[in-house]
């Protein structure tokens, strides 16, 4: 029998891309599509590419209707309105991947320094589960509720976790020159991401400011075992999707570009969805996957690491499928070939 | 001494493309930036690309204001509100090139139909200049007031009025299917023009009921003598600009390819920025330049007929450059080149 | 048990795109990969975007070799290399589906007229039958090859054959307008596909001499009874996949948008992957799926209709995907959703 | 009287890009066109950007023939190449600016370990001045022989040296992440540069042995005071034009953001073409332009520099032009409008 589930915050482009891995999963049945808005279009005017594939409106449903027709929700509202959403999935017995950044970062005071809101729930960050299988699978497999990585956060800490675990490079002074598709940006039309703005166009943006920087601290800061502060520097690249991260570190010791890929190799030698490749990563070639690619190479005393995903997918709506799938006991790659 | 001229609705695209070429004019001094806004930001902040160029404000000004620091004025507001505006200028004794709708159509009744409001100005439709030069430079020269031709009429009348003109093809179910970038569709963010949403996509819009049809028809109706109704077919292409129109016509008598293109080449023997060429044109080619290429083929008894402009310049900034020119007695191609 | 599959001439975008679509096939198996290079490349080496999810190198294999491997072959070799292959796979017992032009048209003066070839294997080709299941679903059941259908004719049959059929537009004068992404010109670089030479740009191409044409033609004469000629136009435009057609065509009686939609609807009503659509379509919304979207409209009396595919996937390798379905007795919609 | 300059290597985009900008020079006439090749097609069969506005053949031509023609010539040839043919200029008296490589690193040795070459012209090296307007006007201005910057280098310099030199930042560790356009890579068609490869993706190459990287060095080493060494990576996107580099730094002193800015003001106080901004630079603004936009910031101690310029203009052709006005004595800003 499928596991029926449902997505809330259907709309945006992170619930689309979750319906289309979820009508291909052969495990999993789309049963309701929640949306914050009084209106019940039917899914088909909000999304045209799903024309002919999916019979469902988007309504306002309430936990409990949730509960009576599904056993997963996949949650895509905002943050903050999302934490608000979960405790009462979560009461009605219902099993969550929050795709919103609520329960990402540990520290309840971090939360709030960095997206000036007031958490709704903060009893549940302590406990709550990063949903990055390659770090956390035994976790997820036994959470009701599973954090969703941020799509930045995902390619830096692939990149350097195992590099800063095996203590292949130092902590200080990482920089991570990360560069993104516009889908990243969600789907409210704004002047930056207006065609002829953003098209032809690269720039940088949110220097010093950006919100996932403190969750990649707090991830490299548990691989190194001490404070690990990042500089992050995001772009916005004219293209859909991707996410390429170029980051920068001291070597620890003395190791070359065959070392680093060595710790690299040896981490993810079973990850299903981790490739450490010899040639320089491009996000076509992990684009529409659930796949990481990454290598590594010294320049000038530096490692330098690069990775790239599809920010959409392993960035956030294949992950959500993948960490699904390990809550609910099904193959862990179904719906992501 | 160098013409003094302003920019009114200075904010969107248009504005910034008469602004980039004016800058270049050897004789002309934009002298000031009109806006209906109540702020007066500087121009750099709303064309970053104009930094170190013009140091202006964008300001609410009155035609009197701007007849004290003017001679001439470009008006790129929106429909019925560039009429609204245009009285009062020519009224202090402005000479105006208008960017808007508003008098490009001769009948009122045609106009109202298709714009679906009041004209606020209709009694100078009739006599009103259309700034086509390729057509109408001796008028253009006598005018006050020159309304500056539709971005797609300009590629269909450009390709089709030689033609038809001459008795080459018949007015009978002529077709244009035209592209164009998305520059064209303004500087408003909306959810059609939201990068992801029409990067990497190609669609069809206004099929049937584009304003740009009447304006076609009017000309090519001109040429042929008789009332020709052409069916014309928009399209988004994702790319910031350039139009292509591709148009079909029935031949009207027994002619080929090399009749087609010496008709044609006859007629713009002497323009300086329309090209009768042999190969078949790219947007590219024409891209930033106030330039159309033109070419015809033959087949299987049809005129196929495919022009190329810049959408942003010979489609509205720069074809109201050459404009200004012819009315001022400045060089025709100064700040063209 | 699977279906064992070979692709040969796997190192262009066909092949790739048939590679993905057969790995997410739940009855089918990829057991060999063919090239008529020396060399044995593995598949990473030539498509990046599949490491680590298939162990297979590309080889020069013979029929016999093929034979041995695999029940069917997708054949995706340049036109008349195709048709050599063809004979000696079928020889062999092997079912094929060839995404070459050679099996297309019925002619064989037609088809050295057009493609300037002596035709290796001119006699298979009055029975062979054409891959569009939307007109020949039971031939294509019974067949031991299948010609799969250009991705042009694709975006224009669907569009025109129901209601050429109908009888509700003439097969008179009928235009054919298509626009395609940049990946159906193929994966040779050459100057006009090379990126700063095609992107931010637009252009007609093979206007009068494109190869599609006659395919077209071939397929609307039979829909029509009497031979049609159609004007055939092609685009090239500045994006990665997708193919949309707007065809133009007379009325043949009286009738209006909403009888052209009425005929589609019922021609494509029990198709799994044609979906006749009110609002008009974006190639976006189909693009890396199977789907044709497909409206009409009339316009001062005549029809427009609008058609949108995948080039590469309902226009190619998807289509072969539901070819070879429907060939083995598999779900005609397995690994296509 | 204007001075009269001839194009060498005149086929490829640098070539284009400085026909278009002496086409607009009040006191430039481009009176030559050389190739390396034996025919001798029009400009426009080469550049049909270029009909209607450029009549010369390109050509063959020896250095005799060309100080017959002209006064000043671009030299536009590859790298060894270029060397070549500058030393017959210079014979024939003949002023050069050179958009090679060949004669911007002062050692010999560190040329032929990065170029692979044995240098043509060795003794020239340690003469040749560096054109680089905003570092070595003076010494442009007595040039016969200008060396014209690499187009990373010059956005990498800009940002760079300014802060080094005033001993803001230290030369230790100096990461540049640069990003840039498709068409650095010049107008011959390779895999890597074929539309469908490049389009929606993103990637870095070139890791720690891109040529660029010593002529950074150089500059940075002579700001500093001392040797530095860089780490640059480049990465390819997926759009025409523009440079963008992030540069990350630690500071020498105690500074902040508006130290930096303060630092940079002041030695761009009069520089035509050099902006300090307030807000993060896009290349889109200043595309099609010969300026560079730059700003900084400090992020958790650590200085973070972002420079956008054209690569095509500020970073080739309109540089080149720049250093041609100072060696001729026209307005600096001449033709860069």
């Amino acid at each position: 029998m499928k596991t029926r589930v449902a997505i809330l915050g259907a709309s945006g482009y992170t619930g689309l891309e979750l319906a289309r891995l979820l009508l291909r999963h052969p495990a999993a049945e789309i049963t309701a599509l929640g949306t914050r808005s009084e209106e019940s279009p039917h899914v088909s005017e909000v999304h045209p590419s799903l024309t002919g594939q999916l019979d469902l409106r988007l309504e306002p449903l309430s936990a409990k209707q949730l509960a009576e027709r599904a056993d997963a929700v996949f949650c895509c509202l905002p943050h903050a309105a999302s934490a608000e959403a979960v405790a009462g999935l979560l009461a009605e017995g219902l099993k969550v991947v929050d795709l919103s950044a609520d329960y990402r970062l540990r520290d309840v005071a971090v939360y709030e320094e960095w997206y000036k809101v007031t958490h709704p729930d903060p009893g549940r960050l302590a406990s709550a589960v990063y949903g990055l299988p390659e770090l956390y699978r035994d976790q997820i497999k036994q959470a009701d509720l599973v954090a969703n990585p941020g799509c930045y956060p995902t390619s830096a800490i692939l990149a350097l976790y195992p590099l800063l675990k095996a203590g292949a490079i130092s902590g200080e002074g990482i920089i991570v020159d990360s560069k993104s598709g516009v889908s990243g940006a969600g789907r409210t039309p704004k002047p930056a991401f207006h065609y002829p703005e953003c098209n032809e166009s690269l720039s940088a943006y949110g220097v010093g400011t950006h919100r996932h920087m403190p969750e990649i601290d707090q991830f490299l800061t548990e691989a190194a075992g001490n404070a690990v502060e990042v500089i992050f520097t995001p772009h916005l690249i004219p293209m859909d999707r991707g996410i390429l991260s170029t980051s920068y570190a001291s070597l620890a010791k003395g190791t070359d570009t065959g070392g680093l890929l060595e710790v690299l190799r040896e981490f993810y030698r079973d990850e299903p969805f981790v490739d450490v490749i010899d040639t320089l990563p491009a996000t076509k070639h992990v684009a529409f996957t659930n796949r990481c690619h990454v290598t590594a190479r010294v320049v000038r005393g530096r490692a330098v690491v690069v990775s790239a995903i599809d920010n959409l997918i392993k960035g956030a709506s294949g992950a959500a499928v993948q960490n699904f799938n390990l809550m609910f006991g099904h193959d862990e790659i179904a719906g992501l070939i």
